[in-house]
């Protein structure tokens, strides 16, 4: 079967690529660490890698040069390949693709989709990649809700009636990083192992739903190990637990009467989410970013190139 | 006027010594970048320059060799000069010198005076230091309250009738350079000015206060400026708002019916912790941390060798 288009979530530090049929189904995938990072221009001015990256992607699958893509993600960052200015939410998310911008140059026809932002003064935010996660989820089972997508820019969105109505992106990833790396705590944590099943990480959870301020629990870390030469993989534990139990203190405000989120991770992440969250009494669907992202580009995909699609 | 002992307030960057004579005037002081870092030995097994350092400042004033040391502060932490272990909270202020401990090697009597410790799980917590500057307070003037000190490690203290009850410390200072210099916020920080009197200051301080979720509200800063090109002296501002105003929003449960508190600090640092108390509406009498720490350790002097001081 010819394929219907190529799909791509283009991040920070991750390119993935998916071959989709006219149904939406892999014909064939390809991921590198060739993100966004990796292929801006090193000094600012010389030619960015995106287009030859892309193209070397699309040439070792064996793909036709009409072949058309779909681009979400930080390719569309401002000075990365080319610019996808945001949408204001309340934002449609089947809408998405009426926003976004053909890349100037390549004989394939090329769109990036924009990423969704909030202007209102002192909850100015911005997500790229995520709404099209979101959008996934939209186009595949009609979910309304409030979604959790943790990472280094943690984000929680509300969803209702697909739109993308308000969200708030947490610091969570990027301070575990930096406190841990270039703290006083970095050499208790570096040495630690950091499981979301130690005590350590559940209790530093606990403390956060209670109301207690993280930058004072922090320096219990410290004073802990002064005092007791406490284990080290229980600072790192603590540590995880505090910034994730301060994410979840600060977003429970937004479900009001709902039961449940809907946590967008995989791996050892949902499963610190997924503890964090029942210590807060909080439900949870997992679902995988990835098929997410995937379907959210072919629903955008479908309503660029209708006649493609049908072909 | 023969000089009754020197006083010696070693921190972790700064080295600070007084002459005091019988009734805790100066005579004379000497300060230098010689804190506790600059001393330790340079591989952790060399000799410490804790002793020559002392001496050399000592010489360079000309006092006897016999003139007694008191020493507050960082010298006194496991692994620096001589470890004087904490006491443990509630801790008498007036009862610290009985802990001190004395150096070994010197002809000259040097002591050490002890830091404070809180070992309740989850409320861990060290003070050394601070301990002596509230010391200060209650010999000067009998100050019982709550005390904030800011900082690197920004503690708040409450004393009792001349007890040390309990602390919590906020790594306010520390946060502030960490994520001011290794985050995805550091390029806007960077070029920023800080002043606590712009509204950016204080509407962050507010925001916080209102109960606002620290970790979100710092992307914040980073999707203003992608949104709006938003000023980068507002910035650094807005993060100095934020978690100083995390600090108090944290801390203020501990005034329960206080009217104020009182403020150990000077300069910028003072007047940025009495704009956040003032939009917090407390109170605050705003004292200088030198004064204290110096009349903290006259006050340990005077316990320790009370025949030298009627001499």
């Amino acid at each position: 079967m010819a394929p219907f288009c190529a799909a791509v979530d283009w991040g920070t530090t991750n390119f993935r690529l998916w071959l989709l049929d006219a149904g939406g189904g892999v014909l064939a995938e390809r991921s590198s660490g060739e993100g966004m990072r990796a292929c801006l221009s090193p000094d600012g001015f010389g030619p960015s890698r995106f287009e030859p990256v892309l193209e070397a992607h699309l040439q070792a699958l064996g793909t036709e040069p009409d072949l058309p893509v779909i681009v979400a993600g930080m390719a569309g960052a401002r000075g990365a390949w080319r610019e996808a200015a945001y949408r204001d939410a309340p934002a449609s998310l089947e809408g998405l693709y009426a926003d976004a911008v053909k890349v100037d140059g390549p004989d394939r026809d090329v769109r990036i989709l924009p990423g969704v932002c909030q202007r209102a003064k002192g909850r100015e935010d911005v997500m790229r990649g995520e709404e099209t996660q979101l959008a996934g989820a939209w186009a595949e089972s009609r979910m309304s809700g409030l979604f959790c997508l943790p990472g280094t820019h943690s984000k929680w969105a509300l969803v209702e009636e697909g739109l993308l109505v308000d969200f708030t992106t947490y610091m969570t990833g990027e301070l575990f990083a930096v406190i841990g790396q270039h703290s006083i705590l970095r050499d208790m944590v570096a040495a630690g192992e950091g499981d979301s099943a130690s005590p350590a990480f559940r209790e530093a959870v606990g403390e956060m739903l209670e109301g207690a301020g993280l930058t004072g629990k922090l320096f219990s870390i410290r004073a802990a190990s002064l005092l007791a030469g406490d284990g080290a993989p229980d600072a790192k534990a603590r540590l995880s637990g505090l910034l994730v139990g301060a994410e979840i203190a600060a977003a429970r405000k937004d479900l009001q009467e709902r039961a449940e989120v809907m946590l967008i991770a995989g791996g050892t992440q949902a499963q610190a989410y997924e503890t964090a969250l029942a210590i807060a009494g909080i439900g949870c669907r997992t679902l995988d970013g990835q098929d997410l992202v995937r379907r959210g580009l072919y629903s955008a995909a479908s309503a660029l190139w209708p006649e493609r699609r049908a072909a």
